[in-house]
């Protein structure tokens, strides 16, 4: 088999995605990685579409990248002469040395959507080519609907590619732009295509199989591969790059990035999702947190003999790790095992370990999202542990009067080296005045906290193993710089679960994790903590509380 | 083609997923949906495996699933005669008409991990099956790791088939437990086991491919499908019966859900996400909310000139929308749909409803699983509509002093039937006090609330649609009898959004329901309130206040 290209959309066809938005800044630094991890071709954004893509190509012009970076447009508009077309020029004018053009190829869209006549289009698509490659580009062609197109009028979408081919494109990719085709339609597809030239794949994740029809397209001879970082894009979004890469490595044995790139798929991963202000499904092929996570003492001990026995491939081929999930289903050997992650020694006090999270769990904890509590645990059992702080007592106020503004005040009592402080806060719910109370305390003694910050928050009511009682969880997830950590705490009471879980995550903080270095990723404000208190509280408390008691008039 | 099964593993495997977890009463509930959409088989669990889902399945045995309802289980342990394993006892009293066992298939897990001899894992294998059989259950076999198996010696992967073939198994499941074949392997497989009888699959995702996998499996002549909803499962999922089922029908043109189950499946989908304190991932597959959703001025006037130009089925069919990202489409047929359901006149305020409810979602309130906070906006619209009571203040106070008992105690200022009443409550967390105080005010004036309880109370923490913003979104269910309703609040205050759910919980009650006659379902005491007031409350919070005092000194 020949070798196989990836081109990765990320920063164009990802973008698309509902709520993802990356700055020319943040465009340029993951173009940076997907370049060092590999990609043959990173496609940077459609110039002639907005004017911030056209900034990103005027900055990137600056660097040196290996990677073939490439300006995304569409064939010249019906009519107009290709080298009078405006957005064909801002294509060459953006400097790159490859040029992707997407064009017209099932006949209903030509006539119902471009309004023009079949043979028009053609010329088109050959004449844009043309244009391009006249000026010095290599041009990738993008056959959009291709396979709608290929199942309602085969001659007429082959006839595209030809015209394509015909105006010089070095690549005819062949898109499934809804997303809805199935892998047998795709493999079909590709291998009529390959008569006219070199063949790729752009494929949409509409029907659940974008990443197999990929694979599928490549064992039928397509040696081109585009997507993005996790599969990120309009509607059910792209085919996943993450997950096609370390299949066609690890699975096809075909290399397709750069040396070591592989393993550094888990990184890049979180690395875009920080960028972007989303997260790495837990679940997600290779790179989630949880893709090599066992939990029950079952697979644990399997794994112990027989490391394969539930994991497809080695974890450290695409930078992840085997994870052991401590639960109620746990045995020692997962305590062990988690401890040893973690770095801790547990030898010895496993048992009480265990017996302790079975006993919580069965009040309503749930540790095996909170290693930061386990890791507390396990801390706290050391013969010289001392608290780095103490929370003595607690107090909570929240409610409305008339039609006034809600409010919610928190009062804490803590001793922190030595001496006992007592302090006030407030916030738009009682949890943040509490956290507001608490950091309020903890800062003068300890000034490192400040980088430390609540990055999620979730609240759970759970019914006990007992089957009479039900409890509050609360989870937190604290940051700082990009090391991410989970406490949990639970209570009937979910001012006191909530506090719990925040003294674990500052405790987890001055305990287990230093500042981050120069040069890190500032973190991402758009997953505050519910009313954080860095956001401006005070006046979205007063729109919320407004709109609360004009609803309890209706 | 032949007509193909669908094995729902939703309440077995999928909880295997970390961090999900369902009660028994949520089982049932989902148990019933899953058969009303058409599953040919629900699993329902692991009855030798845990206590809990014994528990389930003495539940279900007293209710009419018209699913076949499964129970899942092991071959007998090496060694031990079949009708001596305790947990093959456990499935016969399980009480299903169907039972599932799995057993070893590949050659290296039977010898490292079994730790047997080949020859007595087949023996183990048919002596299993045939004991099931005995007792008059059909039995379904899962072959563990099948793929890998079949991968690595051939011949005894396929002899384990034709053991429990022998053994009197009506279908033989291949599983790919580690998750990482590729399509065509698993169709290879698939098509050399035909020979040993009719054959199903069950995928895992960790490559990505497992819903693709699924279908070229039933392509390649397999007649049975598992998988679990949304694909939820260890590490990286199970295969999506969600995108495999539409696919199935859409695609493929096999039938495989009741009759009009496949329009029902957005909301089966959203409905178990509720249940299970997740989320349905926004581009998931036909059923997230952004699966038809277009952003941008060239998609949306493609599709008004032609609907199907960006969408690869009509979303109707899966009881999903078009959705235009810039300028929202209404849908004012559905709040008139909505209205003839509850029995309501909506004519003419469908419209002002509609944006209602679309601005409150936009500020995190969800009325999908609250219909009862539906009718009441729809009632509330009525121009000689007056609320049967009002709450003018609210005060909570909650917190714990040194080694105490934590308290919580709560104000309420109502007025009903022109008097107004404040009343003090107290529980153990700040929504029961807040519940006990509201209680309090309106018992004496509206004694038929006594019969209204509070069922459950779910919170969650949401992202609002601009991204920055985060609120806390409370379900409560009330019951009166064995009608059930649901309501939603939602505040950046935990307190506000949890008394605006109470307030629309305990109206509803009021207006749409009537006392139960004699003989009705007495609620199930399993899923109170968090200390709902029936609760011996003051010795429950005594005993959590005292070790949470005691973890704060750790």
């Amino acid at each position: 088999m020949t070798s196989v290209a990836l081109y990765d959309t990320t920063l164009r066809d990802g973008t698309q995605k509902e709520g993802l938005d990356l700055s020319v800044a943040d465009k340029l630094h993951l173009a940076e990685r997907l370049e060092q991890i590999g990609m043959t071709f990173v496609e940077g954004g459609f110039p002639g579409s907005n004017p911030k893509d056209a900034r990103f190509f005027a900055e990137a012009r600056e660097r040196a990248f290996a990677a073939a970076l490439t300006a995304f447009g569409s064939t010249a508009r019906p009519g107009v002469p290709a080298a009078d077309d405006l957005q064909l020029r801002s294509l060459v004018e953006a400097g790159t040395g490859v040029v992707t053009i997407f064009g017209k190829t099932a006949k209903s869209h030509v006539e119902r959507v471009l309004r023009t006549a079949p043979e028009e289009n053609l010329d088109r698509i050959t004449e844009s080519v043309a244009f391009l490659v006249g000026k010095g580009k290599r041009v990738i062609y993008d056959a959009e609907h291709f396979f709608d197109g290929y199942f309602e009028d085969r001659d007429y979408a082959l006839a595209c590619l030809a015209a394509a081919a015909e105006g010089g494109a070095e690549v005819l990719v062949l898109c499934d732009t809804n997303g809805g085709r199935m892998p047998w339609e795709i493999e079909e597809g590709v291998r009529a295509a390959l008569e006219h030239g070199e063949v790729g794949v752009h494929l949409h994740d509409d029907g659940g199989c974008a990443v197999a029809s990929s694979l599928q397209a490549v064992r039928a001879g397509a040696t081109h591969v585009q997507g993005t970082l996790l599969g990120w894009g309009e509607r059910c979004g792209n085919a996943d790059l993450v997950a096609i890469a370390a299949n066609l490595e690890l699975k096809m044995d075909l290399p397709v990035l750069a040396e070591g790139g592989l393993a550094g798929l888990r990184d890049l991963a979180r690395f875009a999702a920080e960028l972007a202000g989303l997260r790495v499904p837990s679940g997600h092929p290779y790179v989630g947190r949880s893709a090599f996570a066992h939990k029950g003492g079952v697979h644990v001990s399997a794994i112990r003999r027989f490391p394969r026995a539930y994991e497809h491939v080695d974890p450290r081929a695409v930078g992840n790790r085997t994870r052991v999930v401590v639960s109620e289903l746990s045995g020692r050997s997962n305590i062990l095992a988690k401890a040893e992650e973690l770095g801790l020694d547990a030898e010895g006090s496993e048992r009480e370990v265990l017996e302790l999270i079975k006993r919580r769990e069965a009040n309503g904890y749930a540790y095996e999202a909170a290693e930061a509590s386990v890791a507390l645990m396990l801390e706290r059992r050391k013969e010289d542990h001392q608290p780095s702080f103490e929370v003595i007592d607690h107090h909570v106020s929240a409610g409305r009067r008339g039609d006034a503004d809600g409010y919610a005040e928190a009062t804490v009592k803590v001793t922190i080296e030595g001496e006992t402080r007592h302090t006030a806060g407030e916030g738009c719910g009682p949890v943040a005045a509490l956290d507001a109370a608490l950091r309020k305390a903890l800062l003068p003694a300890r000034p490192e906290l400040k980088d430390v910050r609540l990055s999620d928050y979730k609240v759970r009511i759970v019914d006990t193993h007992d089957g009479t009682d039900a409890t509050t969880r609360v989870l937190i997830e604290c940051a700082r710089g990009t090391r991410r950590w989970r406490t949990v705490g639970a209570s009937r009471n979910v001012v006191a679960a909530s506090l719990e879980a925040l003294v674990d995550g500052y405790e987890f903080g001055l305990r287990f994790t230093s500042s981050p270095g120069a040069g890190t990723q500032p973190l991402s404000p758009r997953r505050g903590l519910v009313d954080s208190p860095e956001l401006p509280r005070q006046k979205r408390c007063r729109a919320q509380g407004a709109d609360a008691a004009k609803r309890s008039k209706k």
